[in-house]
């Protein structure tokens, strides 16, 4: 089977079972469950990432969908229109709605360009470095379009250079093998300069965690960086740097940053450089709750601490123990926050909604035997749009809390 | 009784029922509910107001608190430490460490100073329009008081003028009167004008709706305003033109207010003016459904359109009817957004929580219709800061969907 033929005079057909949800389908959600589809050898036998028509159980065309028998997303909803035809022009309008908003946010071009299903490319994730495009296809049928995808990216964003980068839980979700490849264009030489809240952050796309650089902290980013002026700033799990970076923009005196990866510290350093910030920047290398407990030992203290770790409670079944390493981290952090002084906590959790998190979050300070105001609640930026229909799983909070 | 007589040797003594949430309140908790305290006829006899001692059911001081014993919520926490004596001294520090947090925020001393449970002042509000503070004492003890905490607001910010707006629905849950009243230096002349997110708001202290200007929306007013380069804009619900002024000085081509006070708009107007943007910016006056209504007859049409009513759903029991009410809003709003134009809903009720207001707004945008993503999601501002214990009742909600 050619599973990118995608006229609709040939293509596969698959069907609703007749109790699935198929209202929240026609008002935009954009999943159809394996126990919602009519699942035959023949549907049973098409090739991961083939686009499809889905009908309703009265065998009334719904739209265009990407089928992946093995996942239990069986289908994604790519046009509710059955007339649509899955090509690069059709890719380009996508993009070319996506870039709209992206050009109207921000002054220069890195971003987040494509939000997945938000965006109307389900499973497709797009980050923007300048000429760099940065193309992560978690679903099938973007692995299997990649072409026209990477054709109508270049189109429409004139990016000179496309990576796919394949890596990441969702593709073994899906079936898919890790790969990371240059599509178009040439490697860039050397990390990135990526300008952000008058930060400048150094992106390695080829080689980094995810795509190099986190686009989704801007705002919280943004918002440290304001209680940031002449303080003394600590940044625990920084990454490249994303907190403390923001906070030498935003005239903090010094920012210490503390990661378990020496490669993504010697990129902050590069940048606390490239900004002329080297004189207030220092990094520590290290697992964060040993070195937050060695500080609380060495009777250090900040005006603000952050702490940014990576997902604690990445499932439903991790929730328990994630909340109990949030408040963990709050425990061990709120001790090196001085009298009035911030602590910022974020969650990348799924698993962990946000009351559950705030919970866990104002347990540990006052395990730790202080007491907070909540001053600041934030999510991820607008360039992550989210569905209605699937906001609840809205995986980045931030809490700011007072001391 | 002496109700000012603030002495630890001579204070009445309240004390706790054996099944009273006494851990809650030693962890923070600022309340003790009327269910939970002995109430002898001694206590009931308490004037409103009158700072007392509180005992645990074992009689082990907990703190001293404000006592009024007409109200559900009968106890204030003013301070754990039994030993506190509630002068100019104690408000001065609780000013003191509350106006801190403001300055680190802001570059202009016009914010929210105190927000009461959350900045120690429990029913307590002031807000700073540079020289002039605003209080709104909402609880009886701040009334009984108000002498000290005058004294100490000019002492620790040097503030000039101090009004006393004692108007609105929580005194009236107190048992208080309505009176508004110069308490310090001599009224203002004329509105004062405000600058926040470089905008201009002519703030009529004297005679506005609340304090006269609404500072809780200031993030999300300038998210918006990021929003609106070259746009045009709605303003739906404008007050004193909070979102469109925002709007004109990030650049709108245009904005529209709508309101139903004819003095708000007219206050509106003198911002517009005294930003140079009177040649931008017109104003509606009429009932909101009315207009949208009407606009949608005449085939307007906004690139952002923004509805920021007052709460429909104040009350628990008003809280259906309030959800059907940011339904409409949404269902009336949205056919009046160009596509790929932006829609900002906002809700100040407490009752309609972030996802069922999040719902009734989708809701609303579908019945029109029409599709959204959620592209941002905020509060109050970092001058309104929340307790921890109370942080599910964050009153303001905004949600912005590109449409």
């Amino acid at each position: 089977m050619n599973t990118s033929d995608t006229s609709p005079a040939t293509m596969p057909v698959v069907r609703l079972i007749p109790k699935a949800e198929a209202r929240a389908i026609r008002h935009g959600f954009p999943w159809v469950y394996a126990n919602e589809l009519v699942t035959d050898r023949r549907t049973r036998n098409l090739a991961p990432g083939t686009i499809a028509m889905l009908e309703d159980a009265n065998r009334v065309p719904m739209g265009i969908v990407a089928v992946t028998p093995a996942s239990k997303i069986i289908c994604r909803m790519l046009d509710q229109d059955p007339e649509a035809v899955i090509d690069q022009a059709w890719f380009a309008a996508r993009l070319t709605r996506a870039l709209a908003h992206r050009a109207r946010l921000y002054d220069a071009p890195f971003y987040r360009l494509v939000h997945a299903e938000s965006d109307g490319l389900p499973g497709v994730v797009i980050d923007r470095f300048g000429d760099v495009a940065v193309v992560q296809p978690n679903a099938a049928w973007a692995d299997v379009l990649i072409a026209p995808l990477v054709a109508a990216l270049a189109e429409v964003t004139g990016v000179t250079t496309v990576i796919m980068n394949g890596t990441g839980r969702a593709r073994t979700l899906e079936g898919l093998e890790e790969k990371t490849e240059i599509v178009l264009g040439t490697a860039p030489e050397g990390p990135i300069p990526v300008p952000m809240n008058g930060a400048i952050y150094m992106a390695d796309v080829m080689g980094g965690q995810k795509t190099g650089l986190f686009f989704d902290q801007r705002p919280n980013h943004a918002f440290a960086a304001g209680l940031a002026k002449d303080a003394r700033v600590l940044d625990v799990f920084s990454h490249v740097g994303g907190f403390g970076l923001a906070a030498l923009a935003g005239g903090a005196a010094s920012a210490l940053a503390v990661d378990g990866s020496a490669p993504a510290l010697e990129l902050a350093a590069q940048g606390a450089a490239a900004m002329g910030a080297s004189d207030r920047f220092e990094t520590r290398k290290g697992d964060a709750f040993d070195v937050l407990a060695a500080l609380a030992e060495e009777g250090a203290n900040f005006d603000v601490v952050v702490c940014d770790p990576p997902a604690f409670a990445p499932t439903r079944n991790a929730a328990e123990a994630g909340l109990r390493a949030y408040e963990r981290v709050a425990r061990l952090a709120a001790p090196l926050v001085t009298e009035g002084g911030y602590l910022v906590l974020c969650s990348c959790s799924h698993a962990a909604d946000l009351t559950k998190f705030r919970n866990a979050s104002a347990r540990g300070i006052g395990r730790a035997g202080r007491r907070g105001q909540i001053i600041y609640t934030g999510f991820a930026g607008p360039d992550h749009p989210q569905l209605p229909h699937l906001a609840e799983s809205g995986y980045l909070k931030v809490v700011v809390f007072r001391l």
